[in-house]
């Protein structure tokens, strides 16, 4: 009995659209065949979601073939059966013995493919960022006569600019930061512990809302007082406290699509320093989002930002947020000073504004964007304070 | 100020221990430095379970030094003082204007560091296969005195034996997951949203029990009707319906160490076909634990299920299961058939016998397992059934 293809996210126009833009790159670069293993970029050309990017997978796409072809592991094809927008036999099934095998394995069959369908002797690029050295090595050795070109990030960058479609995913998601946002000021209690207060955080996130689910948890990192100078940990085993300051970034996700939000609370009145910092970070958000505009670039974004929080005698030293969506980061434009990506309609970033001034103590800040023909709109909703619980 | 050292999962001793396997195997190898960029390495070494592996970072283990040395993004640092059983001076911060920057990033400050540090003309021991190619490249590049050595899965071959201390996480690990397992029986019912089923169980994971939360959330896949032939999917955004199986699998975690658990569910009576895969892979699984013990092999282990459930007329394509521990799949040993690796005391796997049968059916069951002086411990304990709702 076979699986049948499942609800999917975006209709079958949208994927050609996507893949019509990658053949567009891939006819500027010389290729004939995309090798694409990263896999925020196989969910962007196909709607697959599946979380087996552990082991070696991969989406060809040919210039002489109206749908890629993607080539996973035997027990994961029903679920790209089920996911992908393409008809079946573009979905080939790799043996299991190849799992776990060290002489062989899935990029083996993934060469085997470019070989039999006629590209030994072509243009072919791959994403040397997302495979491991070992296997670009092997795709040289056995591709003797192609040529081999370094695609690394050619897919990310058309994933910047956002379809109409797209953008609708993304307000999805930001309803879901929203909520979850107002759930943590409902559950940071003193003298709860912090993992029972991420679980109903999580909980929210995987619910959703307006009948809309989470699809997935993207990573939550919770970092309070006495780790409010840290950016990337989990919850830890700790209570929250009278006094306590919690940092709390997360995301709601809607079929691979993120809208991160991060937002300051404190148990108690904020400290003077916390509240100083608050409103200048919020002036400094506000100079951010009022210089976003088609025509400006990354640098003026962040820029903004910069020298609006150094005339009140801050700094920030990391950037001011990234190109986001498929997976979080999407690891093209930077909001950061140098970055000269010029701003377009439909772009979206995460304006990130953590802050992490001293090892002992950092605030967090941010909201998910989109440039708009004439300015931004900003997908995400809750309040811009320190909840004070 | 600074950020004081946080509790510690394990003591100083124990990470001295796994730093003398470590340094003994690069005697053996002839290399004074192991650059470790795996993110599970890391944290087996170091005790930092923090997410920030997706800018590059590492860790240099120098044979002439008795604690490594971690060069890591500045925002990262204080969590690394924070998690880290090291003196803080082997905490190193490069530069936030790498992040994002075309032209150089944070391999470069670990380059340097390996220079500085007198490794240029040594030999230097990298993980060709947690590299991405154009990082393995540079390394090269930028150390042409040095004989560079594939060190891929060399600190991960010494995760495979655990100690009794890790032992001891694992158990706590296993009892969350059992729990959330027993939670999923009380909230699959026909009506509701798979979402707000997988809300509730990530709530079980989090909160843990016995007084130790889960630490982390890893990955849940939900494969139901018509699902069950896929392995590695989210929920979906459907809800459950009389008549519906449910393949879950999960997994509680401490400071970074999983157990995994597999389990199917019915909402009504199981069809006899399903009852009948059930019975004979429940044989399979009595079958495998009793081939379990010091001295027998991976294979062994194995082949005993296989050939039991090839008696009553059932086959299983994908491997038997994996050693397990930090970050789930630890990708050294596996339960297959021409896996030769010797069992040992201490050896942790997880039996994952789900068994993808068709493309619209399959059945899940599992046990997270420790090989015992004489035999097997099995660490998770959840009743071994097909959940009827």
């Amino acid at each position: 009995m076979t699986i049948s293809r499942g609800p999917q996210a975006f209709p079958r126009s949208e994927y050609v659209r996507r893949l019509a833009m990658a053949k567009s790159e891939m006819a500027r670069r010389d290729i004939d065949a995309l090798v694409v293993s990263d896999q925020h970029n196989i969910t962007y050309l196909t709607g697959y979601t599946a979380h087996s990017g552990y082991v070696p997978q991969a989406l060809v796409v040919s210039m002489h073939e109206e749908e890629p072809t993607f080539i996973l592991r035997r027990c994961d094809a029903p679920a790209a059966v089920h996911h992908c927008f393409m008809e079946r036999d573009k979905i080939i099934a790799y043996p299991e013995s190849l799992i776990g095998n060290p002489e062989k394995d899935g990029y083996d069959p993934i060469i085997d493919f470019l070989k039999d369908s006629g590209h030994a002797n072509c243009g072919i690029g791959i994403e040397l960022y997302s495979l491991p050295a070992q296997s670009a090595e092997k795709f040289r050795r056995r591709l003797p006569e192609a040529r081999i070109v370094d695609c690394t990030k050619a897919v990310t960058w058309i994933r910047l600019i956002k379809s109409d479609l797209e953008i609708e995913v993304m307000r999805e998601a930001a309803a879901i930061s929203d909520a979850a946002i107002l759930r943590a000021a409902e559950v940071i209690r003193p003298g709860v512990r912090e993992a029972d207060a991420v679980a109903e955080i999580a909980g929210t996130l995987i619910r959703g809302v307006n009948g809309k689910p989470g699809t997935k948890l993207a990573t939550i990192s919770l970092c309070s007082s006495p780790r409010t100078g840290t950016c990337h940990i989990n919850w830890s085993e700790d209570v929250f406290r009278a006094g306590s300051q919690i940092n709390l970034e997360l995301g709601g996700t809607r079929h691979g699509y993120c809208a991160g939000l991060m937002r300051t609370y404190s148990i108690g009145a904020p400290s003077a320093r916390l509240r100083r910092v608050h409103e200048i970070q919020a002036a400094g958000l506000e100079a951010a989002l009022e210089a976003v505009r088609p025509g400006a670039t990354c640098s003026d974004v962040a820029n903004a930002f910069y020298r609006t929080i150094e005339k009140q005698g801050l700094e920030k030293e990391t950037r001011c947020g990234y190109a986001h969506g498929i997976g979080w980061i999407e690891p093209t434009a930077s909001l950061k000073g140098d970055d000269m990506t010029e701003l377009k309609p439909n772009m979206t970033f995460h304006l990130m504004l953590g802050n992490w001034i001293e090892e002992d103590f950092g605030y967090v800040s941010s909201e998910t964007f989109r440039v708009t023909d004439s300015g931004v709109e900003v997908l995400t909703t809750a309040p811009r304070k320190i909840f004070e619980i």
